[in-house]
């Protein structure tokens, strides 16, 4: 990144993932923007409250084409369906959950999936006492039915919410069910095949950023 | 960042915020070579599962100072404690909780926290049916109790898991008590005086990163 200028990239090259997370951050101020009635931002506006700055913000959206206006900057509501569209949320997801533990069916309560276009469809467990079960509106069904609803719902995205020790068996039975994406909450690095793409949720990193902040007002 | 050029950052320079996340990122993935027996590596070794480059890698860590050793490349049992001490976290935190919902239930046994050196010691809710119950461990005091535990326990960090509309009061009354740090798991931007440090932490942004790959794997 470091030896690539600003304005230099093209559109058709593959971005690096720090850019595409930052593209999140970016749909998240924007919306935030929009609900504050705001209609237009600038690059600078944009990285303030994220803490990037503006060549940063001008050279992520560089790298899927030119989206400014001279003298307005960028549109809100124009923006935010781009973004949309390049993180591919610009369509709904149904989403499969394996593990119907405390953690599990905290997310299905989680407010903020729905609102970015992910619906939990179907949970899957091997518990008998929750299996059957209706949970915040999702049907629980055996680990053993997987293949089944999963081609029925048109599934290609799953979370693991089940403990470390079973997470590497789970993620296996999902590759081998046809799933694309695996987003894995169990604490363990999960190895899966080149096809799939994986993303890995720590908690702790939040915190990390928080304490790094604590400390250096103190030191500061 | 993009006008700075890469080895002449200064130590005492406050790196952007960018920086301050990927170090997280370098210390999992440091802690998971060393769990699979890997005593040094280099940057661009750091670089690659997590899809940085070493001149990334580099430049973020030249904010810090000089790590590596020629012909070795970086010590990892060297470097996890000084990102550890960068980050805040080479020492305990404990760490308070409001919210002993589902959500604020899973956290209380989610293990990436410790892990990490943070110990949630209190949890406060207004629920009388769960004041004075233990949780995993940690005891559910009334949210009244706040000022008087915090101080007790030298309670500097926070999490607030309530509902979206008692985010901001229970925020306002955190940094009355005095708290420093707020990790936000309520879908919503609270506003918070400039000397307390807040992190929202947004579960969508995962599931955005996977689609983006997916949707990308399919176009290409």
């Amino acid at each position: 990144m470091t030896s690539r200028k600003s304005q230099s990239a093209k559109p058709d090259e593959t971005p690096p993932k720090a850019v595409i997370s930052r593209l999140s951050l970016y749909l998240r101020e924007l919306q935030h923007l929009v609900r504050n009635g705001q209609q237009t931002t600038s690059s600078s506006g944009l990285g303030q409250r994220l803490g990037f700055s503006d060549a940063q913000v001008r050279k992520d959206l560089a790298y899927f084409g030119q989206f400014g206006h001279p003298g307005i900057g960028y549109r809100c509501e124009e923006l935010i369906p781009v973004i949309r569209g390049i993180l591919g949320t610009d369509r709904g997801w149904p989403v499969a959950m394996v593990g119907a533990g405390n953690l599990g069916r905290a997310l299905l309560g989680y407010k903020g999936f729905a609102r970015q276009g992910f619906r939990i469809v179907a949970v899957f467990d091997i518990d008998s006492a929750t299996i059957g079960r209706v949970i915040e509106g999702v049907q629980v069904y055996h680990f053993d039915d997987l293949e089944k609803v999963v081609a029925a719902e048109g599934i290609k995205i799953a979370m693991i919410v089940v403990p470390a020790t079973a997470a590497q068996g789970v993620a296996d039975r999902l590759v081998a069910a046809g799933l694309e994406g695996i987003l894995n909450f169990a604490p363990v690095t999960i190895a899966l095949p080149e096809s799939v793409n994986t993303v890995g949720v720590d908690l702790a990193i939040e915190l990390e950023q928080l304490t790094f902040s604590v400390v250096k007002r103190r030191r500061g």
